[in-house]
């Protein structure tokens, strides 16, 4: 098969400019950009990307939603390959997270449309408009539109940091939020998206693209710890129920949890809050979240088992009272394996070394696997840096995850 | 000596009362006093020792900060022998913290008045104005007021959390601030105070009251913890340089440290701040309070010493960066030899047992302690909790303490 793909020319030069235009939109003077969905760096992402896509030779439409596509008609089919990612970031992103599935998918269909041609079925690239959640607690709100998944309470209960509702947030970018069943899609076939790894296995491993395995299972949980306020100066070490040390032993446990099991686990206790939180007293009460990764969903759950025993050991030893509460769980999305050999024929064809890894992260594809055939392409983080102004992919990675990207989409389109 | 003292009654009765009647200024619905410096509360706890104070036989008058004086005048010495504490709380604290310093004071001046008569030397009792500092963050003005120790500055400078400044919310009280100056005293011989423990060591040792060697030496530390933020999900556990999991282990170092000193040691990390504190960030930054206390300065400075050097290897372990900042220090303040004798013979008198111990708590006593002879009494507090509506002590050692005290003022004031 691969000796009927062309070699598909697409220059690090391009994918610099094209990730330079795009990471002006939001960009702040101290730099990182912040362009959360609906706000006005998001407008301008829609020019630019509009611009671009025309100038790739693409139709571009946007739908109720703020989805932005460009699209490549097919010849003979109308039933859509789909790639691309989200183009909004968090609060002080980079230029690179979901911008880049955005960008190569663009460069890709410029690069089959002008170098090979129409293609068979037809060809879309999709900026979506929100996966980071950054302004409103309701992520995914693209593919889930697409999907059918957006109910219309959702409109009015999320509601941003200024108190502006998500239903006037479309109404002020010029969408009519009474549309949004319009954006469901029954058309589309496959989807691929390409993002940045936002850790460090492929750097580590000098490996140039990652095929995404499956989107890790996750839960979220709260643990509070109960113990007792007493004065710091005059209660003995001894007769203290400090929910704090206690807490900062169970902070421990659970990553000795996640060390024990190994990589790809990871456990993280991110968020504190402390009660009553003076100097001169013990604390009363710590909130804790813990956030727990493992691909395979049994592991996962031994983990949250072995977490939850070792904390209530602790709690025990230290006389306060623990409760976890689980606020989320995600169960693991696989990706598609036929699609996952499409990206690793397209790799070996275009003389890109690759490995499998599975996505600590969340991703719209996530959400796609679950409804369609749909894969992922992992291009390496400097650094592993991601959320961040340090976020940062050479030229040369990005074109080469683009040639791969475009060598796929043609095994897709043009030859089955 | 003791064959010359007249056994004084006072009645656990009349403590209950004398409690209950103060308790009610500014008493919560929930339970729990609010009755900061110059509030309406406040205000009405100066209404309420008025009328104790008069009906006790004494002269009442109030300085120009706001503290309130019962007196009996002496007949051979206008030099003041002055017993007190303050009549502020905390936010949500109990009816016994400093309160019970000033009821059973007046008690102690009413039996002694009633019972044997006018004193040779002037005998005082005072309800300081502020110890708590939870209004403005200036504590012990009172006693500060009468040492000449308050600077013009702090007027202005100190503000609470509604923006009144300490001179506006003099001035709503009918206190002049022009006329701080004025609160200055120096006719004061010796100063005792009885407080409540606000710890275990009477109660666990089922003694009467307490005699104090010292208050205690503190120093108030902040840590700062600087690693890096990352995504939770897709940085591997080694790769990290998580600041709130070196933190945690930083906090059982602390522990660790106080515990092996033992008793009276004591180490408390209270307040925590995390950034960016999200449930999918690694922390990059935890600043917290290290609360350091020993009554013996030189096994203080050791404990502060080990604290920052384990603190320092486990920063060292975990790839991340330490600043230990001390933000305050207060050296031990010894109390009187002499007048720690009389107390512990007034106990012997009144058939009290004692034991001596240091204070792990400031009190006004600390400040006292450095420019006159002074001394300080406890007595139990059940379970040794204070600063809370749990304080509590019974009324039969309310009374009991309250009979050393004056029995203690009568060596003071009628005999020498």
């Amino acid at each position: 098969m691969t000796s009927q793909v062309p070699a598909l020319d697409i220059s690090p030069e391009t994918m610099s400019s094209y990730i330079e235009r795009l990471g002006r939109c939001g960009e702040q003077p101290g730099g990182g950009l912040i362009r959360p969905q609906y706000s006005e760096a998001w407008v301008d992402a829609h020019a630019v990307l509009t611009e671009m896509m025309t100038t790739a030779g693409l139709e571009v439409h946007q739908d109720a939603v703020g989805n932005i596509f460009g699209t490549l008609q097919g010849t003979d089919d109308q039933r859509v390959i789909l790639t691309g990612s989200h183009i909004d970031t968090v609060y002080l992103g980079g230029k690179y997270d979901g911008a880049l599935g955005v960008l190569t998918g663009i460069a890709a269909l410029d690069a089959l449309r002008s170098q090979v041609g129409r293609p068979r079925k037809t060809l879309q690239v999709v900026g979506f408009c929100e996966e980071e959640a950054s302004r409103f607690h309701g992520n995914f709100f693209g593919t889930r539109a697409i999907l059918g998944l957006v109910e219309d309470a959702e409109l009015d209960d999320l509601v941003d940091s200024d108190g502006v509702s998500l239903r006037e947030a479309m109404r002020i970018v010029g969408l009519d939020p009474a549309r949004v069943g319009e954006a469901r899609r029954r058309d589309i076939d496959v989807f691929l998206e390409l993002h940045i790894e936002q850790g460090r296995v492929l750097e580590d491993a000098k490996v140039d693209v990652g095929v995404v395995t499956e989107i890790t299972s996750l839960a979220w949980q709260l643990y509070t710890v109960t113990g007792r306020a007493d004065h710091a100066g005059t209660t003995a070490m001894r007769h203290r129920q400090d929910a704090m040390v206690a807490a900062a032993e169970m902070a421990l446990a659970v990553r000795q949890v996640a060390e024990e099991v190994g990589d790809p686990a990871v456990a993280t206790t991110g968020s504190w809050t402390v009660r009553p939180n003076g100097s001169n007293i013990v604390p009363a009460e710590v909130v804790f979240t813990v956030d727990v990764r493992h691909p395979d969903e049994a592991v996962l759950e031994r983990m949250m088992n072995d977490m939850a025993k070792c904390c209530g050991d602790i709690a025990q030893a230290c006389d306060v009272r623990l409760a976890v509460e689980t606020v989320k769980r995600e169960p693991a999305s696989p990706t598609n394996s036929g699609l996952r050999t499409v990206l690793s024929d397209a790799a070996d064809t275009c003389g890109a070394t690759w490995r499998t890894l599975p996505s600590g992260a969340g991703h719209d594809s996530q959400l796609m696997a679950r409804h369609l055939p749909t894969a992922m392409l992992f291009v390496p983080s400097r650094d592993g840096r991601s959320h961040s102004n340090a976020e940062y992919t050479t030229p040369e990675d990005c074109a080469r995850a683009a040639r791969v990207l475009a060598t796929a989409l043609h095994a897709l389109a043009y030859i089955r």
